[in-house]
């Protein structure tokens, strides 16, 4: 099979990172690459990694330039993907990297948005429970948060299993890759290297109703969630500390259980060997996730810790995993496990 | 006044840091410099930053080599200041940087150091309710660990207004000179920059039961804590997310004011204004503490970040600004609110 | 004596750092500050670690808002210093951060920065041949540009003792923060982290012309130099790698006796000891030169290494000591050799 | 072709970099894992990025070990491969990551190395002139060092073209990873980050003669090298810059011809366009070196500046480039030249 796709937003990092991962993908082959301010411009001046496309010139987003593919990958603006979807053939595989599909609920979107729903679409996290189902054969995936994606796969096994209560209490430190490539002055490099800082603190982060869908449906209740996002210095990675209390009587060896039974066949997760912490230093550019869990006997709380990159498994390797799934291509097609450490 | 400090373990990031301070302070002359395996080096090889100090010579740590100082600071490995206390007169100021005297509770020592109990000196982190008039006149001070100096901060003010439940939250991101100056693999820059990773997961970390100890004698009843230290690609820092779940019937109002009553004459702490929140890149080098403190009313809890220098602030700054207490000097004497910044 | 002294320029990188240092000067008071986009902001949300100033509000810079001071730090982009030192008085000393008024030979100010010639200034490395008489008692200073400071004090005693031939190679290595604080995608933590780049390659950096009028007038002929600058991932720092041809028939010893000679009652430049060589880490926020220098007798080339932080000695660190001279305080005034390490 | 490869050293990182290439390859089947003091322990805790070899054992370096492979990679410490090679049969393809065979003159050997000269084997820098055909069906390889792998690239086009003068200064930056995973404090993470420093300054590196062996062969004289190495704040990369008294008449058209002719064919090499400037972030974990150079007229100095990935195409890259050549393979097979960034 060679699928022909197209990425739109090509000049950010999730579309960047789409492209890095497309290229290595032996049954892809890439169509158009289309920016806004970009248009125009050569690949190589806004992303001179990807050597092999740097003569490729930037088209501007439109219904034509994105026309003629089996997959287009939009890395738009929140808010921005529905437009262009509509102009493209319901055939057509739409995976979008933004925000806009995620929710179910429409009145989280509108709290956490502003801006009225546009719908929900097969969510690309194929690890949850029934997600790997409704990504066969689809035709559009929305791609989770690259904070959802650490969380969920880190606590989903314990509420799954009706480990944990449903609080979730969760501080998770991100690359500064994950606020994208737009300059903004808190983002310099002489501002973030050396420091690390919380944002969207209180329960404000739009990725906090994401989580909850994620963990309430794996919990079948509602899971309250107080969700800090902490900025690193650090170009990539996403390091989610997750706790919760231990329901009554729930000791390490269930949770340990749990969790091996949980993600005995991912392909991409790792459940570490116990005594062995994640990092995101391991899962650098690659599309594991590095899990490990611990009972906290004393406070009485479990701790699940993940590691991935949040551009590759937090966006752009998520969004291509999901899209061997609904091709029907193996899983792990063009996709690594391998970091690039140290 | 002119006070003669010496400081043991000079090779050291907290004895280097002391170094640091002392030049700076108008009262201090700095005698007796000591190292261990360092002795008979100049500290312009091993502190190259101590400019004024280059051509001093490290001796051997001994009981003679520290005699005739008004002050000692130690910052020596864990387990080792009290035999050097001993030999040193119940005249001269002890200011112990080491753990060994900071826990109340004998059990608590010997379960997480795991050697007899040495005994309890007064607590060196004056903001606390009560400390600051134990250390009037004080001759041997407890500094306090890095991570408890910054949760200590962030939550005794809803601890001590009973505003919060007793069962705290924490994870905590540190540079790595928290970590020592040994050189281990884990530790190699190599391995740390562009890695987050946590470590002493699920309640193992020392700085546990401090925590513990500080938050439940503010609350007047014992403080849970689930504490996840992580380490962060920076040298210095530390920022600690600290939260709990809200006592029915508070708000937001009633959680700012506790803070601001509770820091408003703290020279040493800033509690930000609304809505601004703590990096850890601003109190660099600094013996600030920045704050700030918000209600997550969805999540129903409170959420308080801290972000110290956990040399300064968190170690070398709290033992000077202790030992001006101690000594009856302003407590601002030669320190720093102004952070290196960018 | 106390001297009141006004920032222009107050939100970027250079004026933090002048008011970080005017903080710690036991003889200045800091009166207006000033902005252009930034007036009417608090300084606390913009240089959140000059804590003392955290209340003061930014006012526009104009002849009105910096009248009535005794000294005057500009800290304005390149070209705007002339219109605003027209407007101050002939008594009150002003300290110009920016180019305007460094260069002598008008031709290269145009070539370099395309605008006409401003004039010239005493010039603020007290360290260069002549210099410090020059700023006794001036009313105008002209800061040096961060390269230009970290070169001319590596290779100037070699060019006075007439050990090198007139050309020079040099490559430098500088934090983030010389290149400002206006957002820019190349200057995003994303791009900075992990990545080294040069710049301003093949002699069209604008410090080049005023390293050729230092070395030339140490040499007392016109050296050539070839300067390349990179980009590294760190905040602050500059690391010089200078070289020049040895000239025939000198040795080692005379290397080392020149620049001994030459720094012997430097306050703030140490020449290390033999062996020991410098690094940005050493002298971070400081306003030390640290400096070593050798012969690599095969190469036939003199290598002189010198670090400094761009910011401090490299910027409002050196205006700061120049204006002590300028005013007859002892030079080291308000300023320390000490570096905030590790 | 299936070929079956040992690694001999896995826990290093220049041995880890071997492995995550080898992973990628398709022809290549992984063997033996040997080390020395890590023999026993799995490679998931030395190693935990290799994700797929996570549960290896790692046995102790011998004949018996690496007895029955088709490639052995040595990546052992410099000056213990000639006695591994010696037990390896004449069939089996070595491929030496140290230093011992590289260098032709014995003399320089023992000089920079003090121990005796091993011998000489094909140098597996490809790219150089000559190499390739060297390296067609070799059965012993010398992969060059990182810096002469960055230097070379850089200059030999100026050199073959007799565009330079014989006498090359040379300042490079590299990531802590060439400085290998043996713990040392200089190394740490609180020394390096936030910090530069240059080392074997003055002609004393190991891998000055290895540079000057190079562009003296693409001279055809002797080429003298001034090189100055700095280590840089990040894991990997290494930033070469490069220069060169142009020769008399030289000028920028034929420096540009020349460089656009020597690397024309190259799969591994990108010479920019005109006007970029290669950073070590685009080539991060990748095998590409991306290349410019310029005519400084006012200076008379050709100025080329590399970036490459020192563990990649520096060290592992070279090696498995060099292998595919000698085994008859396309020379990229399982290389990539796509850059993991930001």
């Amino acid at each position: 099979m060679t699928v022909r796709a197209a990425v739109a937003g090509a000049s950010g990092y999730a579309g960047g990172e789409v492209l890095r991962l497309l290229l290595a993908h032996p049954e892809v082959e890439i169509g158009a690459v289309t920016g806004h301010s970009s248009a125009g411009r050569r690949l190589g001046t806004l992303q001179p990694h990807l050597h092999p496309l740097a003569d490729r010139e930037l088209v501007a987003t439109s219904a034509e330039a994105l026309a003629g593919h089996d997959v287009v990958f939009l890395a738009l603006p929140h808010g921005q993907s529905a437009a262009v979807a509509e102009q493209l053939g319901p055939d057509v595989l739409v995976v979008d990297c933004g925000a806009d599909f995620r929710l179910k609920d429409a009145a989280d979107w509108e709290t956490f948005y502003g801006s009225p729903h546009a719908g929900t679409w097969p969510y690309g996290l194929p690890e949850l429970p029934g997600a790997r189902a409704a990504l066969q054969g689809a035709k559009r995936i929305a791609v989770p948060g690259c904070y959802p994606t650490a969380v969920s796969l880190a606590l989903f096994p314990a509420y799954q299993a009706a480990l944990a209560e449903p609080e979730a209490v969760i501080v998770a430190a991100s690359g500064t890759s994950g606020a994208g490539k737009a300059p903004k002055p808190h983002l310099l490099g002489s501002e973030v290297m050396g420091s690390m800082s919380p944002y969207g603190v209180g329960g404000g982060h739009r990725h906090t109703p994401e989580m909850i869908q994620n963990l309430s449906a794996a919990a079948g209740e509602r899971v309250g969630v107080s969700f800090t996002p902490t900025l690193a210095p650090m170009p990539r990675g996403i390091l989610a500390t997750c706790t919760a209390k231990a329901r009554p009587g729930v000791d390490a060896a269930a949770v340990r259980a749990a969790y091996e039974k949980a993600l005995a066949d991912e392909p991409f997760v790792r459940l570490l060997p116990e005594g062995q912490w994640p990092s995101t230093g391991a899962v650098y550019g690659s599309n594991a996730a590095h899990l490990q869990v611990t009972l906290d006997a004393t406070a009485g709380r479990i701790i699940a810790i993940s590691a991935i990159d949040n551009l590759t498994k937090g966006t752009a390797g998520g969004a291509v995993q999901s899209m061997n799934i609904a091709l029907g291509l193996d899983e792990t097609t063009g996709l690594s496990t391998i970091g690039v450490a140290p």
